[in-house]
């Protein structure tokens, strides 16, 4: 038998399980006060849905499940997908609109949804990345407005304020802008899944970086200092300005609508972000998915130099089940992120009184009785008592108590003074 | 795409959500004062692991990974075992065991365990039978004494009755009676397991219909008549009396050793079960995992006519993984059986104010901003606040809300008199 986890998969001792619950505990209240519903989806999705088109690279990295009993004919089987009848999820958006799709007529219309759950991605492992990771999701489905939009970036706000997090930005972008400040640049429609990418990099490698990569992908110089045009307009502005000046190089009704849109959202937004929040259009922000259809946004904290949350708006995933469009909208927190900076944080929380009872080896029946008693009468007042046999080295056993946070610990004789 | 979850497992909709996290946080907060450390393992284990014989029928029933890359040889694979790298866990003991062989040294000793997540097994799709389900487990590991099974018994019962669950009868059993029991009676050690799968049967097919089966199975009636003068000789006496009877049955010291501890674990719990629980010896309870040692347990609600929880040592299975045999003992609660005796029961909880907000269409910036402020507010008091747009059919949007618990609902206009 093998002691060691799968492969890029990790088992979680204690004293992160203990960081984890907080964190969720948290996450979970602070949701739920704005009207989110906890839902849970299965962590198998069939492998239709989970090659459907709609996970990008993701698609690539599932871990799936082989068909069963008669159904599997390994003999003839050709491909993998000939052995396969499900595999495991790989992220809970694409789960959601499933799901969304199938108990539509069941749910309050719009929909909150908060999901926690584990997602797997046969990634390479390396430092800090496993193959198992939670996910913890809001999502807002039926609402077409921008309510959706600041209500998501509010609840995510809040619940990293409560968890501590300060000195955060929001940055906000949309994918209309994206696309209509690609296509006046020249770049062809086909092409804009590429473009996005290279410009997602314009925080590491800068304008001139950007402009070089398109040029050696074979774009145009002329598209590339178009498209360029739009992020030095932008630069050193604030919200304000900057989308004034993108209202002036995009002169379409279409654009018009969706910067007032962004408008809207920040200074809705302004006041009411926790303190140390602040929320700006950053027009380089593209996020990864392909499937984002209007805006998109995403948490960062600059002292850990790392996103902690994004998402945006997906109209058009859970047509792809139901037939029917359904505006979408959806927040996702950095769960596991959190927790790596807040276990190494350390953050020493007021803990609660624990107790430790030792009982001496050969105690009677008699006194072990009185001391449970005594233990089960603590427990009902919401005290943490635990009871143990004493161990024979007495002195490492009560280290070992102390380490765990047992604050008072107490022996007990058949004769104390003896 | 499909819309339907994976043969077999199932979405949770919000309202059993609800009970299943009051049920857990329940759960978790007594395990948690009797110092149980919350971990987590994950939903795979490797292949061998899940098909190394521990798992009895479970492993007829395992969800097998494929491999994947340059591993997957689909052309020159045999047997399903070829072609799969893990699998998916079909219980929680299991991947706790390989969890303490390999991180024994970071851990408490004894270590007191809570597990809770979801397992799978390819079972035949039933009514209220699912292949992903919730096990809730705790586990006392490196206690070989008594202390373990109260422990264990007691914060289990203590649950229960936390969740409102009363008119309970804890069954106490050992296996090493049981085999004693089937030796002295001429049953060839070989044919254990399947005694005990007959005699598992006492409830339901009574005294007569057991020594049918023994005889129709080839075994004597001499044998079968010994065995169940054992059952006779218990039948209408309390547990004192029963244990007496059968420490005269069996001669034997070690015999007496077991049926010493299990009068003492009686005698102990008697004043510590919460009202309305018991704990009695019943010689016919068997178990069904063949990994059992020591004390079995099992938890009835008669009003229910069901199991809500079952246990035992099982001191050889660690040993599987570290080569180094660890005392252990466990219980688990009927997590799913709970969910759903609570959901019928549909407990009127007192409920806490939820208010839902429904603004106008086309409300002004400045009041839009004015309402999340206010629920901003209310949410950092710990109301539950949702902020909606108004719906056409306002009537129908409210009667989705009242059902929903909004028992406050206010509607927000531009011009209030209008």
């Amino acid at each position: 038998m093998n002691k060691k986890p799968v492969n890029g998969m990790r088992d979680i001792l204690p004293e992160e399980m203990a960081v984890r619950n907080r964190v969720l505990s948290v996450i979970r209240d602070c949701y739920t006060s704005f009207g989110f519903n906890e839902i849970e989806t299965p962590v198998c999705e069939s492998i239709e849905n989970l090659t459907g088109k709609l996970g990008g690279e993701n698609e690539k990295l599932i871990f799936k499940i082989m068909k069963r009993g008669e159904k599997l004919d390994i003999a003839g089987a050709k491909s993998e997908n000939d052995l396969a009848d499900s595999g495991l999820r790989y992220d809970l958006t694409l789960p959601l609109s499933r799901y969304y799709a199938n108990h539509q007529a069941e749910l309050p219309k719009p929909f909150k949804a908060l999901q926690i759950g584990p997602v797997f991605r046969a990634d390479r492992p390396q430092k800090g990345r496993f193959r198992e990771f939670y996910q913890c999701d809001i999502d807002i489905l039926g609402e077409p407005g921008i309510l959706a939009e600041t209500e998501l970036i509010l609840a995510t706000s809040t619940a990293l304020s409560r968890l501590g997090f300060g000195n955060v930005t929001v940055r906000l972008n949309d994918r209309r802008l994206l696309k209509a400040m690609a296509l006046q640049s020249g770049f062809p429609e086909a092409a804009l899944p590429e473009i996005f990418i290279i410009l997602d990099k314009l925080d590491k490698i800068g304008l001139s970086g950007v402009k070089e990569e398109l040029i050696q992908e074979g774009y145009t110089e002329e598209s590339a200092d178009h498209c360029l045009s739009f992020f030095e307009a932008a630069a050193g502005k604030d919200t304000t300005e900057a989308l004034a000046a993108f209202k002036t190089l995009l002169s379409g009704a279409a654009e018009e609508n969706v910067i007032r849109d962004l408008q809207e959202i920040v200074s809705t937004l302004y006041d009411l972000l926790p303190d140390g929040f602040s929320l700006a259009f950053d027009p380089s922000l593209v996020r990864g998915m392909g499937y984002y259809t209007g805006p998109i946004f995403e948490i960062a904290v600059p002292e850990f130099n790392s996103s902690v949350g994004g998402g945006g708006r997906y109209d058009e995933m859970i047509g792809r089940f139901s037939g029917v469009q359904v505006p979408a909208c959806g927040f996702s927190i950095g769960f596991e992120r959190i927790v790596s900076i807040l276990t190494e944080r350390k953050t020493s929380e007021a803990e609660e009184e624990k107790t430790a009872v030792l009982m001496e080896k050969g105690l009677s029946p008699e006194k072990r009785n009185e001391v449970m008693k005594k233990a089960m009468e603590a427990r009902e007042k919401g005290a943490t008592v635990l009871v143990l046999n004493m161990a024979k080295n007495r002195r490492f056993q009560k280290e070992q108590l102390e380490q765990a946070g047992y604050t008072k610990i107490t022996e007990v004789y058949e004769n104390p003074l003896n």
